[in-house]
């Protein structure tokens, strides 16, 4: 028998899930799922969560189908300092695209970005970085936007780390990411960021596949060029999937109510609400970002992933707060494992 | 071990999918995956193409992941005649809900469904339906409109067949399905109907769960009720999943091209066409209706479900149409199996 390697890899989980043993070796469920997650409540109140609805016959028992996780992307997932990485996208094509475009060394809000004038481009507003949107996100077709975004991750360096983007996303929670699905659960992206700008590469980096990704959009036409069928990126904002929008796109994507979720800013306070306001078993969880050594330390006061209402409301509610400094043993892939104290 | 019934389901697809063999009994990849299906050209064509992308190191091979299948579902997976089956739900609404609303009786379009009155009802235009929309579609959580949808489905029943909407649906059609999913493909709804509508129920009866549901919608606000959030229905269109609409919903949705797609009319012209515009191995369908002894039989000239040039553009580029009279022995589940001619 032949058994592609991914099919087998899909047949590996089920069994792991099904609770089946290998004959040769340790049993695959004494393997650490959660080998980066420091020993103590807040890894205590994921696993719990997570043995109580899967129990079959529990009281708090839920069928896979409904198992649906939902994660916010930056902040959650991946780095979201000193600026969204897809700001750090939009602008390095303004530079990558200036040479056509001559009559922006005089023209804002591209001569801000040209000339890395930060107070000129806070000037520009929101008009200004829409403007930046359009001449970066649209005028294109959805599949050269897409390689764009491919093009850009393979070459570009976090200004800090000097990783490629793609590598400075939190290994606990690709971890935790993996423990739900091989726990029956489908893990889906609800982010404020755009959707096309995640989908090329969320399947390789976080294992979630572009059909459960959420997004924010712009409006994409049906034209035909050379007698092909293509979609074309449109000047135009579709959905803002942050905020109230994240229960919207939950509803208008996915169709169901996430029985866990995973947040770290206001901006995820209702999808998190959404979440735990349904029936039987419900996790909310938000990542406190408190690591300046490690990554960085943020929350009542920053411009960028503000944590003030999310955190009083859990505080509250008694949602899990993970302290990134004390939770995590590591935080990227291929740093060095911070071991617990004795 | 205990398994639970769902996880079973899931493993034995799988298990098949691999080729293994039962122990006692015949394999199952003796089974007959399409046993409504007539012998013939076009059965063969979706077998062989089928055969071809799950044939690891053929030249036509697709990665599971990239295995993605677009159905449309009104005179696709479920009947659509005499009128589609939103319509008809759309009109019991009005009837239920009109004694509490005395005015209706002498205002259009309402007068119109409550008198029967057809012509009344087409005079009343594309207007009058959208208030028709409004008043049974809106103006209620996400929530209460889904018990709507269940509570009408458990006792509507279809004028000529008299049976449940759900029980007229193409049995051929849930074999292609299941038979597409055993073969590592995700199936999708890709339809015009409201996906508010289907979601409901399409996962009992076609196998496909609510995120693989991608339709027309209206707007849904975030609101609080009682301290609880709620996604309230407004009255007005957010996006319609039709024609040109329909690969704007799939890279919306789905994020990524289908390789298999199916269809019945010319508002699935768009969705084929983008099928096939993708490289490598792609199927085009079309459910031709030509039996009005079993179901109907309608096609140019039909004001519903209308196929003209979708059906010309088929017949140029040899996409497979399936003659419902020649080419499926049985048409609804639980009906008697006409055999093939000897």
């Amino acid at each position: 028998m032949h058994v592609n390697p991914a099919r087998r890899t899909v047949l590996l989980a089920l069994l792991l899930a099904c609770g089946l043993v290998l004959g040769n070796g340790p049993t695959l469920a004494q393997v650490d799922p959660l080998p980066s997650w420091q020993d103590g409540a807040v890894r205590a109140s994921i696993t719990d969560f997570i043995a109580r609805v899967t129990t079959p016959g529990g009281a708090d028992f839920v069928p896979p189908a409904e198992r649906i996780a939902a994660f916010d992307n930056d902040g959650t997932l991946w780095v979201e300092q000193p600026v969204y990485f897809q700001v750090a996208f939009a602008f390095d094509e303004v530079r990558r695209l200036a040479p056509q475009h001559p009559e922006w060394k005089t023209t804002q809000p591209f001569q801000a970005v040209l000339d890395g004038d930060m107070a000129a481009l806070a000037a520009a507003g929101q008009k200004g970085l829409l403007e930046i949107v359009a001449a970066t996100h649209a005028g294109m077709t959805t599949e050269e936007f897409s390689k764009t975004v491919t093009d850009w991750l393979a070459t570009a360096r976090h200004p800090r780390f000097n990783r490629p983007y793609t590598d400075i996303v939190y290994r606990p929670m690709q971890e935790l990411l993996a423990y739900l699905r091989a726990n029956g659960f489908k893990t889906f992206i609800v982010s404020g960021g755009g959707v096309e700008f995640m989908r090329p590469w969320t399947e390789q980096v976080y294992g979630i596949p572009p059909e459960q990704v959420v997004g924010s959009s712009i409006i994409a036409k049906l034209e035909s060029r050379d007698g092909r069928p293509v979609l074309m990126k449109q000047p135009q904002i579709e959905f803002i999937d942050d905020g109230p929008g994240k229960p919207v796109g939950i509803n208008r994507f996915i169709g169901r109510r996430p029985i866990f979720a995973f947040g770290n800013s206001d901006g995820d306070l209702q999808m998190l609400q959404w979440t735990v306001a349904g029936s039987g078993a419900r996790f909310a969880g938000i990542v406190h970002h408190t690591d300046d050594v490690r990554e960085y330390a943020y929350d009542r006061q920053s411009k960028i992933g503000k944590l003030d209402k999310a955190w009083d409301e859990a505080t509250q509610h008694g949602w899990t707060v993970v302290d990134m400094k004390q939770d995590w043993k590591t935080v990227f892939p291929d740093m060095p494992v911070k071991e617990a104290k004795p």
